[in-house]
């Protein structure tokens, strides 16, 4: 029976995929990934050059093309059959199939929804940096040191508990930003930690940008804002 | 002028490492690492056979031989003298100096105390997966995925605020075991999450063993705890 391998491509430089993740990449005969419809897709992107000229593309094309948001449960319901369904044809390949994901697969990835649906002993996860390690190493400084507490928030949580949250942690990660940034702001603010933060666009790529995240107006939905923390002490 | 150059290992198996940090330790002239005094190291070990032959290596031996626990505010400070010393020696080293880090360097990683010793444009950082990433693709389920909040806590915190933190968040990674595994269990228990969370030791190392925390009594330093997340929707 052929394998599923999913490989987390890491935060975007190519160069910080692993060496295992390369080596699965370049002997692919089959290569899978998410995209919408008439995009080239992120995870594609990132490995222009990298796939071998006679491997098969299977572009797993999202079925929404209105926009529906992401945080919007009618997104994943709507997904449904269209997991069910690459899931089968994964399920049933003539040979291994290398899943592409972007940062690592099982933080917040959406292989997820085909990893749930296939039998777990067909299918292999090769971890990646998370897109959050390329942000924080962006910014230069250590995220996390001593015994700091670190929180992960989607910027999707209603503002008081974003509030909540941000005023009990050392360091912290948002990620799923894009339109919720004035929501974030305002918990940052209310938190007292708006002026610590920092917004991170493209962490490792080509267009990296890293600025005060008060001085931001407008952030796409994957950059990530952070808070470093102190270095508590016990 | 040389350049300080960390570079992440990854969680342990070396096949994990970044395709740019197995390039850099391959063509280094200067590698340097921790250790304890009489010991090979645990980064030194995992790239063993990938440092080539004719590099010099600069095993940096930790002066305190006596057992001051981490978690003592007392470690830090007699440790200063040492990483004033290395950071000194790496800054004028006659050659680029690769420095091996476990893990992430700036997560919870000890090279904050080379990099905040050390000209600022004279350091990179190559960013690397941290262990608990390996940990949770060892379990083989996502750690989070929809709106799920993750913390992640040292074991060092005192058993209430443990608690406290546990019962708030959807998914948990705990760092800094050993000793402190009967309060971390006596904490996951007060919380209600106790039968939810597991214990991974040696992470997609050769010794490799996940077990539920439950059953646990006896956990090394860097072994890591986790509950995964539920697929949280705002």
């Amino acid at each position: 029976m052929a394998k599923v391998i999913c490989i987390g491509l890491g935060p975007g430089d190519p160069d910080l995929m692993s060496v295992k993740a390369h080596r699965l990449l370049a002997g692919a005969r089959i290569v899978a990934y998410f995209r919408k419809a008439g995009r080239p897709g992120q995870a594609r992107r990132m490995v222009a050059g990298l796939i071998p000229e006679d491997a098969q593309e299977w572009p797993m094309e999202y079925p929404v093309t209105t926009e529906i948001p992401f945080d919007d449960p009618a997104y994943n319901a709507a997904l449904a059959p269209f997991y069910d369904h690459w899931a089968a044809r994964l399920a049933t390949a003539p040979e291994d199939v290398v899943v592409l994901c972007e940062g690592d697969p099982f933080f917040y990835g959406s292989f997820m929804h085909l990893h749930a649906r296939l039998p777990e002993g067909q299918v292999e996860v090769v971890p990646g940096i998370p897109g959050m390690v390329g942000c924080w190493t962006a910014t230069g400084r250590p995220i996390t040191w001593g015994d700091d507490v670190l929180t992960v928030l989607p910027a999707t949580l209603p503002q008081a508990e974003l509030a909540r949250r941000i005023a009990d942690t050392d360091a912290l990660v948002v990620m799923k930003i894009g339109r919720n940034l004035p929501r974030l702001r305002a918990a940052l603010e209310q938190a007292g930690r708006l002026d610590d933060a920092w917004l991170v666009e493209h962490g490792t790529m080509p267009g990296e940008r890293v600025r005060r995240l008060a001085e931001v107006t407008e952030a796409p939905y994957f950059s990530i804002a952070l808070v470093h923390g102190r270095g508590r002490r016990p």
